[in-house]
């Protein structure tokens, strides 16, 4: 289990650090400030959860793999950023990878701590959704969990599915991998298909005002 | 005086949820975008203090009552935003109210940790601007306990009244709502009557120019 | 040792808050918020190493020194404004001295807490940065870290000779300040002729163009 838990953490904090490495590139940041972005985006989500539960220093702190791994991330990106411009859409793909590798990884280690299961999914759901954060506020954007359609809803399911099959004492393996791929699968269609949920004061209007709130956030 | 305390916290943190929740509508976020931004308002603060004195895993992540009062006033705010439109300034008066609850609460739990006279009022004054503090910075505002006229500087006064009073050994429980009081008191006045402290640079302006001051910020 | 680290760190905390109460004066914040902003900007680093640590309650919340210093900049940069604005580009100058304090002082103790050298280092850079970047979120702009051109790799310099002089036992006092001055140097050279590192995507640039991205962000 400590290896699943470690490959999954350093899986999602590559995906995440390559999200925020390509947003400081976007943004014209130098190399210095794009590996900051990258070990932020990596790693913030999983050093929040670490402080709150307790374990300090926390691993993305006292293991230098985090590190390496989000330089590794940064540079990449910084030197060839022409392969991941080719992707469509790669900062929200990266992101929606990230985000199923953190929360079933934010999970299951809330979980070994002894967190009750409500507060377990719920750090999950944090570890997913803290480097993201913290990537957008850094280059002063209102998060992108608090207006994409479907995305904190993604990791809370992935992060329940794992809560669930832990309590029914189900294989930790399957579970993990299973609730990794509902989040991104959910988060995935979110995107293609335009999936969202309600917005306050208006549920009746029609398509394109909700794309004009959507373009004026 | 442990339940006056979790009741003072439960009553700010819901209060403090309104306001972020209030601000998350305006700014047409999506259903789990208000959510997450009632949970961020009305924790920040007490998080940030549990983490600076040690208290892990905070209050808000282990005791899921914190969660279920956030979520409560964010759906309710959610769904029923006409009620609350029709409040003049609700966020400032929610606001208002979180601060004075938060800031006694803050400084009897540091009181309580042994932190000295002068950083428990300080504490106490964190939680209580803490939560506000995160809700601006995610919608990408200044945040507003930095420019409005006269904010932490009630949540110190109602922090400093329970700190004397705890020093002259009076009962808590007069205290702490004699703090709280007096912290919303000098908030609300600071809203109506438009008390201020000084901005430098400009000692001798005439209000207009202070005016012009507040709305460039 | 113990009284070195001392001094450093709180004339660290001295120059980081004038940088964040000049920074305030600017954005035409009150006497109070200019305050906050003194003590967020002299101690959002050091909290944030201790806090990654282990060290709870951290040194600015335990020890009133940090606050003490950090009120007494920002009150004299309130009253006496004209002071700092006759000095060229005061923020930056502060901002600089207080990097190269704050990079061997969080060095030091994260070496003392028994860190790898490799995360000393990284984490006498965050204590570095910390308050700056605390400092520019809260007044809503991208961090000067990300966009400057020399500037977290300034604070990794002098935090990485902290650490080789650590390793080869040279003396601990003769060390600091050499790395110290390292790190100012670097970053005063870079105000003063316009180091930089590269930006993505455009090494083949002339100089006129980076100057324009440098600009726009």
């Amino acid at each position: 289990m400590g290896t699943l838990l470690l490959v999954l953490d350093l899986s999602g904090t590559f995906v995440f650090a390559l999200s925020g490495a390509t947003a400081g590139v976007k943004n014209r940041l130098d190399l210095f400030g794009v590996l900051v972005l990258s070990f932020a985006a990596g790693n913030a989500g999983g050093i929040a959860r670490d402080l709150l539960i307790g374990a300090t220093p926390p691993a993305a702190i006292s293991n230098w793999h985090y590190l390496a791994v989000s330089l590794l991330a940064g540079i990449f990106t910084f030197w060839r950023p022409s392969i991941i411009d080719r992707l469509r859409n790669p900062v929200l793909l990266f992101d929606a990878a990230g985000l199923g590798l953190f929360a079933v990884a934010g999970t299951q280690k809330a979980l070994v701590f002894g967190l009750n299961p409500v507060m377990a999914a719920a750090l999950g759901m944090l570890t997913g959704i803290g480097g993201g954060m913290t990537r957008d506020v850094l280059l002063t954007e209102i998060p992108i969990v608090l207006r994409a359609d479907i995305y904190a809803i993604a990791a809370l399911a992935g992060a329940a599915l794992v809560v669930i099959g832990s309590a029914l004492r189900l294989p930790a393996t399957a579970v993990t991998i299973a609730g990794a791929v509902l989040c991104f699968g959910l988060r995935f269609m979110a995107i293609r298909r335009g999936w969202h949920l309600p917005i306050a004061g208006e549920p009746e209007q029609p398509a394109d005002r909700k794309d004009d709130g959507a373009r004026r956030l």
